[in-house]
């Protein structure tokens, strides 16, 4: 079995966005055993789509396809296929129903060509969107597979993981069981932690261990192959272990967790309540936590002191720290972590302050953060940490260490 | 002429790497005028790669590789390339030297291996490699045009911008110069805006009108061929002056500005500072003001009333319009804007209350929001908008809304 992606839009061949589509289904195929011989990118044409088609049917068992299912007359990838199989477009009720509650919910009127968007090849299975209006689907023809995909990543990515996978397992019919579970570490570099286990990932075989950095952070991903689940899983907790007995520190959850996850299960569980002081991260710590839902019966709130007239007035910073150690302190973030504990009565007070560029600051370099975590015994920590990358990598940086040692600090109390 | 952008590599099509280089060179060709009719992804396999040449040959004038230069034995694009075409490959002196150079630089031995790295295509015109080891080259046969360059970004696209643009333009003797301009609209749906402007879009030649929706943004990218580049910059005015006519007071700006660039770049001209109360954004908006270098002369700062306690204690919303009209609700709203403005002495003030959901609050449905301006003339405007979409989708809108009715605000002023 192996499978072509192919992206229909003419924004990819001119370059305005990359091909990420393309590297998302990789990946998920190549979990699941399938081969990807070809990727495929074309624009929105009828006669180019339809010859991208006839040479992918010949070199592919599995033709999958992102983009061009939208309302616009640019959108004409179903069209195209259903021409070129020679099955006709049925409008799918169900589709058209959650299009039009779409429309209703928004408050504006429905435009007539959006209900092309519920269209379906006839004979397929309708994978369903929850994230935007075009659905998907699968159709099988003369032992070839059609597999018709969303082009936004948001609306593709949740339909491909819980309906478009399945449907393809269904019909391979694949029997041995494939785990995978991903171990996420923050405040080590991938280099590092690729030496730390090197002799782990060089006999790798079942299960293979893959790291993937990104977002400040590195992930390692462990599949395991085996007749059951339970057989899989246990071959994971094998590997899992070792791993941790060299790196565990710097380990933080599993699969798709986030260090605010991690830090709101945390404070949930111990019922704590948590505010902010922020300066260089501007409000980026705040908006992190409360991104997750059920953020609220943790998070206080949060005071975005951008100048130090702010951090005066509001947060109470004394005259004599800012004019003698400066903004950029030691001092100047633990008195933001204690004062907006109080100011906000929480049970936690962080605060963050640096200097985030393009200049420097109080003669301070770019990159200079101090955060401050003031606890609920009274007790106050101040991390300095030096960070290197743009303004905007700076702000995150410093938001994930101040997330990392809310972690540490949490555990110990 | 059109093109074809074949890459070479298996760790593509493992999805390891997202396929950038596709998108650097179509964007380049796109400026050049060259069409660019499909992009191809294949692996480090000589069967398929032959037969990926076999295709587009047929349909491309020129065919660029990326990727599979490199001294391994997966590397194997030129090899196949070479034996595609029947030309034979001959050692390239000066890139040999190079090579020889760069071991020496590094204090290393030279693996033979590495020598295969300045073979080249008999006959082709070499495109050395300032940045890495390989290089690239440009071989005209039977009228079609074969352009290798090596995988790495970082090598390959000064290579392509110092070395490959100017040989592909020498070849083709382009005169005719290229204007590409984005214009940018907030508050109106793609599918609305192409409506409105569909005869302009279908009667279309020079300049081209390509619409793209990302991030709830709209914009139309316009290109425009002529023999000056005045003159290409004329006809871009004058298609301009037509789109703006009709869908004007969605439009806020050129090429790769932001909402939010926008917004500084106005409060700074008329010196007016700003600060913000935010409730269910929880910190995005003041994050996302923050971003921009230099916002920190015109953002005093925020206050992030995540809880009813803060708006109370920290923001003086009055216990009655809390129990009587809720939170989410316009006085609320009122009360945010006009107190953050007064508590952190700004010009203006700005809020957003409203359900980010998953769950309603207060009898108010997922997606109502309520965004306060109080501005410098103690006028307050309150706007209500009903947003579809995910937890941060509606966090990220509101912002946005709230951007887009600043502008329009101070504008006014």
């Amino acid at each position: 079995m192996n499978a072509e992606i192919i992206a229909v839009g003419t924004e990819l061949l001119l370059g305005q966005i990359t091909n990420t589509n393309a590297q998302f289904l990789s990946k998920q195929l190549a979990e699941l055993g399938i081969n990807v011989y070809y990727h495929t990118v074309v624009g929105d044409n009828q006669t180019r789509l339809k010859s991208a088609i006839e040479i992918a049917k010949k070199r592919a068992d599995l033709l999958i396809f992102t983009g061009g299912l939208g309302p616009t007359k640019d959108d004409l990838t179903k069209e195209t296929i259903s021409s070129s199989l020679k099955r006709s477009l049925v409008m799918d009720e169900e589709a058209l129903l959650s299009i039009e509650d779409y429309y209703k919910k928004i408050n504006r009127e429905m435009s007539e060509n959006n209900r092309k968007q519920a269209l379906v090849i006839e004979g397929s299975e309708v994978l369903p969107n929850k994230h935007g209006m075009a659905p998907g689907m699968l159709v099988s023809i003369h032992g070839k597979s059609y597999m018709l995909l969303p082009g936004p990543p948001k609306e593709m990515q949740p339909m491909f993981i819980e309906f478009g996978c399945p449907a393809i397992m269904k019909q391979l019919k694949i029997q041995e069981r494939i785990e995978s579970r991903v171990l996420r570490f923050f405040g080590i570099g991938e280099s590092q932690l690729e030496t730390d286990i090197s002799d782990l990932i060089d006999s790798q075989t079942n299960p293979t261990i893959a790291p993937l950095a990104s977002d400040y952070e590195v992930t390692l991903r462990l599949t395991a192959k085996h007749g059951t689940s339970e057989g899989a899983k246990k071959l994971l907790d094998m590997v899992e272990k070792d791993i941790l007995s060299r790196v565990g520190r710097f380990f933080y959850g599993y699969n798709d967790t986030t260090l605010c996850d991690e830090v709101i299960k945390m404070l949930t569980d111990k019922s704590l309540t948590i505010s902010s002081a922020e300066s260089l991260t501007g409000g980026l710590f705040s908006e992190s936590l409360t991104r997750v839902s059920g953020a609220s019966s943790i998070v206080k709130g949060g005071i975005v002191c951008y100048t130090n007239e702010i951090k005066q007035s509001v947060l109470q910073v004394s005259e004599m720290t800012l004019s003698e150690n400066g903004s950029v302190s030691e001092r100047c973030a633990r008195e933001l972590a204690i004062n907006v504990k109080s100011c906000l009565s929480s049970n936690i007070g962080i605060s963050f302050t640096g200097v985030a560029g393009p200049e420097e600051l109080e003669g301070k370099p770019v990159g200079t953060v101090y955060i401050g975590i003031a606890l609920p015994n009274d007790k106050v920590k101040i991390y300095n940490v030096l960070l290197a990358g743009s303004r905007q990598g700076i702000r995150e940086r410093a938001v994930k260490y101040g997330l990392h040692y809310l972690l540490e600090e949490i555990k110990n109390l």
